[in-house]
């Protein structure tokens, strides 16, 4: 957590801005080349979102919510594969937050190596039954707690 | 469909007891092993479960419906593996129904080989925002579309 | 297909450029929010690549095979959710073929509504036992099966 | 662990008869219906057998291994949900052990709450390149390392 400045020390206890997520790479996340899939590296990053949260003190999806956090743009690059029962680690910060939406980079690194960097962008939307979902702003409980990583984090 | 006896030939056309799936198998479907993995037999076997209601008319999950079918036990038995690209098919039947229940047996064959054999009990609950699941009657406008195979039909 | 040019006639019947793969929204691939889970999307452009490389008569991952294709980069934009059963159509084509690369684009679509898009850019690699993937050149009996897509096929 | 009797004490140190996983659902285990995925409750019990191996000092699937351990018969009991960010485990134990095969019980439990019982029953094969797999006996120094559980175990 690095965020500074006009919010004072108070939000630099209050306000994250990063996450690392420690992970074993399960046999059913691997495939038939004995790699791990490239799909499951968005799960392993939006797995590594849900735990930032819970470390800043929120659930992303409470009982009941009406508020819900979909997808609007996601990209990786893989640099080498993840093998049966490798430990590794997903490293997740906020890179931009605007009115509306949040923007997560992500770097996976087993030891010292580069496994693949990752971002997510995700819009804040109202969920309610019966129709479509609409984007909102994040509401200020959720908002207050996060802040955006300084680029010295990256 | 083999259902007959008291309820006359209407019943025989309306009324479905057996569906067959085809499918294909998936790279991320298997295993590092190179095998579809076990837990995926489950996922096919539901697949054909849910294209049966359909050809039955009907859909497991219609839009706010407060009706789920959670699974109560299910079990497989592996006769032989399946392979990247096997085309194989799922032959789902009612084995059993009960004021609460249904019950399915499925055979998974590519040809004339038998892969592998299973079943699935689901039950049928009201699901309501805010309160635990609760097991009641099979609607009867989904009830009137089913019946158990004959064990001719295995 | 669209490829033309010095290649002439037989190359536009030999070579593929895209392809359309129909497919149905499964239960086991929604999300708790009732939408297709994000990292599904990739196994949908995935399922449409290996049928599209069937439909130029190939197999990406023949028996006993030393060639593997694992991603280096993929990308994905959402414009609207996928439902329970829900129809759609994966259409993919080649957007660029390099000594060792292949980059696709895909556009999923939903009647005519446009659901998401994406591109994966795949490496081929030397796999052998007990060493570390190595790329190489896109073997002839391969490359003279593709050619890349026209603009006015997007 | 229990075993005891003839082995002695160095056995009841050196052989493995259960093990406990500690885990949280994650959001990409859920379905449209906010619980769970019947099928992922297998991916939990292969889960925890990996690690149950790890503790008795083993991988399951170490690389180039010629021995691999497909499942012969699987079944599952569900006896309650499990919802987002649930804390559960899975207790995991040796049923059964035979000349070539090992049949684990495993049980879930989200604090005094059962959520589901299951077995698993593996067979060990060797597999080489271009052949079918074929049944063999557990190897010694695999064998050496677990024993039955003794009923007061479950």
């Amino acid at each position: 957590m690095s965020h500074s400045g006009a919010h004072g020390v108070r939000d630099d206890r209050d306000r994250h801005s990063q996450f690392t997520l420690h992970r074993r790479v399960q046999w059913y996340e691997l495939d038939s080349a004995g790699i791990v899939h490239f799909s499951t590296y968005f799960r392993y990053m939006e797995e590594a979102e849900h735990a930032f949260w819970r470390a800043a003190g929120l659930s992303i999806a409470p009982p009941d919510s009406e508020i819900g956090w979909p997808r609007i743009a996601v990209a990786c690059e893989y640099h080498g594969p993840l093998h049966f029962e490798d430990e590794f680690e997903v490293r997740i910060r906020i890179a931009a937050m605007t009115d509306k939406t949040l923007r997560y980079s992500c770097v996976l690194m087993r030891g010292e190596k580069k496994i693949a960097t990752g971002t997510m962008t995700t819009v804040c939307v109202r969920v309610q039954p019966g129709q479509p979902m609409r984007a909102v702003s994040l509401p200020d409980d959720i908002r207050s707690r996060f802040c955006v990583a300084s680029a010295a984090d990256v």
